[in-house]
């Protein structure tokens, strides 16, 4: 079942019964993996008074030292987001969120879908690792959900989506598979030195630049193909750039 | 607003603790109408605490001798029953009860949806008092939704449905006006120049790259601002194959 390519990844949980708790929440709606990236305490028996009848999900939890390592093998990762945030991800309810995760996990895609700290949420380098943002329409004046609350929400709307979910319809034209995690870091960091290699910045700092766009081709979900397609240009124009150096 | 109207009625509530957490899962969704139904113990420190911010939810509870007291008013009636039961209610999921429940409530009606004890649920006779019953579709493996998530779940279902029926917010995230379609294809044929200045194509037909480099990049809809970064780092392609060409 797609369920069980979807990935719950808590990154700096700060309090171990929460972790507890949204193992408890996950395996109410049938998720069953989770992943915990750099916890401030490892489970321990609050965990496990809180997971209830979930301590399955919490023995079988993964833990890793960075987000990009519990996300190496990942075609989809959608951030939870308190509010809207100066990083202008798309942002997705937990609904739009939920079909389209359930979309690439019918597909055969690993997905995560990323639950930050407690108190701060996930930061902005965090956040940049996520092809879209997911916020939880809570009430502008009172938007504290507790974590466990949040993961409650979005594994009801993935089992929804699960239990409503025809026979997989590959999205429209797409007929490659998605660029994994991995593929997009490699194609984002050769864009970096091509940037460089034609002199794009003149001076001013690279990071907005390549910040605009790292969310534009997130954005787009690209394909497997299209990153050979798009490295293919970016190696011939910093060819280019070789040779226009040797001339200088 | 319609939400003001919708009343989470908690029958037989066992500990004080979870009626502070149905209040705070309620005040996410903008829910402030709670009524209790002979709880086993008053509301206390437990419960203040577990409210967070929501203790003025708590504060405004009203407290009733029996159910139908609680419901006296009400035209609409829905009780929560964690898996389907012998009284032959109809069964709705939570977002059909939301949706029903929301269109009562902007008819001017009063609504409740009603939750029962912790470990019994509503008894037979309580739910004789409901026009229907709404189950969470948890997996049956494992349906150990505590009081608070069901809340949240419900609380969340009566949100989105009001939302729903609210004017429409435009997207959040693109601050930028999405690109015209002229600047798409001015974009797309520099593009094209430039693929051929930095030789991408050695002797293969072109139209095949560029169609493939189109679909990829209207599908990202790009807004303006990214046109314009897009088409700075092509121009500084074009300058260094100018160059390299100078060279050859």
């Amino acid at each position: 079942m797609a369920l069980s390519q979807l990935r719950i990844v808590l990154v700096g949980t700060q309090h171990p019964g929460n972790i507890g708790s949204a193992a408890r929440a996950m395996k109410t709606m049938g998720l069953s993996r989770l992943a915990l990236v750099a916890p401030e305490k490892a489970p321990n028996h609050e965990s496990l008074a809180l997971a209830a009848g979930a301590d399955d999900v919490l023995a079988a939890a993964t833990v890793h030292a960075t987000l990009a390592e519990a996300l190496a093998d990942c075609r989809l990762v959608l951030g939870c987001t308190a509010r809207s945030r100066r990083v202008a991800l798309d942002q997705l309810d937990p609904r739009e969120a939920a079909g389209r995760m359930l979309t690439e996990a019918v597909g055969g895609a690993q997905v995560a879908l990323v639950f930050g700290r407690e108190r701060t949420g996930l930061d902005n380098e965090e956040l940049q690792l996520c092809h879209a943002a997911v916020h939880i329409p809570a009430d502008p004046g009172y938007s504290s959900l507790n974590l466990a609350a949040a993961v409650q929400v979005l594994a009801y709307e993935l089992r929804m989506a699960a239990l409503a979910a025809a026979p997989a319809v590959p999205a429209a034209g797409r007929a490659d598979p998605p660029a994994s995690h991995a593929q997009l870091e490699g194609f984002f960091a050769q864009l970096g030195e091509t940037l460089d290699a034609i002199d794009f910045h003149k001076g001013r700092a690279p990071e907005s630049a390549l910040r605009k766009l790292r969310r534009l081709f997130l954005r787009a979900e690209l394909d497997e193909r299209e990153v050979r397609l798009l490295r293919g240009i970016l190696a011939d124009a910093e060819r280019m750039a070789m040779l226009a150096g040797q001339r200088r």
